[in-house]
């Protein structure tokens, strides 16, 4: 998907919401444990409720691995149900040698056709090249992170001054284009989104840790926020398990129509 | 498996060889091609030529994972195939916010039931410390990778003079202990090796480089070999396909026999 298609829906459907699809297994209402397909049709139903108030489905492939091979299979069968105007995320975080990220870049390009992947940057150029160079398709580069962990390393400072997310931001923005690549900036980083925005003005932001990680959607648009939008903010949990009921779905589009609607208050503001 | 165990094997077959499958479908010899079942029978020629002058096969996973569903099966039927007694590496570099690595951990510690997986640093503690939580399993942590791109972070300096993969090998330490966590030590980075054994006395280091890459078994094992060995040095590339033709079993089990023979000669002078 291109940036210009990514960004027509955004504004059609007045949202930059990412739907993610953390579907654990042990968390779905009960009365659907006992289903043979009992996280796809869990999935299905979070899409049907959803997919006009959101713009982006993020899986996140470890809760699908987690159930070996037909975890994989439930995963792919997920992504063939997303309708094709809607933006797919792997939320994979994978990133290696360039000959073996060339692998994961065909896993989640090709064999498994998502519109983008998630990648850490650890291993530098050759790690993350090979996901910049596919026409139409989207590495999503971590930045700084939603977790206590972003302390770690991430927030380490170099000796030209700058932290090691600032450094990842600045280094892998020059081996591709904002229409090639995003970052994942945390929500619950707020204080951070001015510097990440000054250092990568143009580029689109993938933003967890709004909701069950307690980031501020407010705090984020006001700052972050670009004329062509440039966010896409993901909420997980917080959406998919609303409730533990029958009415999960229900529910689920209940919070998302919530979230929908500040966001066109915060678009109208462009 | 522990490392008391994974060290007795190592002097029992005088090795700390580790044979890395990673299995190019495009790769494999021409008469195994057209085989409905051709990358789990490559495998299984490899492992039955290998098993007796190697301690530990790692599986590269971006290789199945770009085959979908079947390849993630193959995986699965891999690792099955290979003896018990063989230490076994998911070579899959997970890592993400707590909540996910422990999904990551279950899809390799449990669901496929590796005894290590290597992990990604980049988002710290919650990130790695799911994998340090298991009995008798290992987090292979990144530390200085062999590629070219370990330039462009890993070899970067902090205020405190420290590069950030020195950071990683102390910091991640300290999550950890010599029994359930190691380190990835690319063979490229021979002139680091003496500051890791510095930083990590005590840990075994999976080495990544020798062979098609270029690092020297001889310099690296000069200088990090400790009194129970504390080195994996894993060939891909330069084993599994020493031969396109039907004798690549035969070819691989001469390389490797070689590297046997030259281990040896290293582990007689601990």
């Amino acid at each position: 998907m291109t940036r210009k298609q990514l960004t027509e829906q955004i504004f059609r459907k007045r949202s930059y919401l990412c739907v993610g699809l953390d579907t654990d297994p042990e968390k779905i209402p009960n009365h659907l444990k006992g289903h043979t397909d009992a996280v796809f049709e869990f999935n299905k139903a979070i899409i049907d409720a959803t997919q006009d108030l959101c713009v982006a489905y993020k899986i996140n492939t470890a809760f699908y691995e987690a159930q070996g091979v037909k975890g994989w299979e439930v995963m792919e069968r997920t992504l063939q149900y997303i309708p094709k105007d809607i933006f797919t995320i792997a939320d994979a975080k994978r990133g290696d040698i360039g000959n073996t990220s060339s692998q994961y870049a065909r896993a989640f390009f090709e064999t498994i056709p998502f519109d983008s992947i998630t990648v850490a940057p650890y291993m530098g150029e050759d790690s993350i090249r090979p996901f910049q160079s596919y026409e139409g398709k989207w590495a999503i580069v971590l930045g700084l992170t939603s977790n206590a962990g972003a302390m770690d390393f991430e927030m380490q400072t170099f000796v030209d001054g700058d932290h090691l997310y600032e450094k990842v931001l600045s280094t892998v923005a020059g081996w591709g284009t904002p229409e090639n690549t995003m970052f994942v900036i945390g929500a619950t980083q707020a204080s951070s989104f001015r510097t990440v925005r000054a250092i990568t003005p143009h580029h689109f932001y993938l933003v967890p840790g709004v909701g069950t990680q307690g980031g501020s959607l407010k705090d984020i648009s006001e700052i972050a926020l670009i004329k062509d939008c440039g966010l896409l903010v993901n909420v997980s949990r917080a959406i998919i398990f609303a409730s533990e009921k029958e009415d999960f779905a229900a529910e689920a589009r209940a919070i998302a129509q919530q979230y929908q609607y500040e966001m066109d208050g915060y678009l109208k503001k462009l």
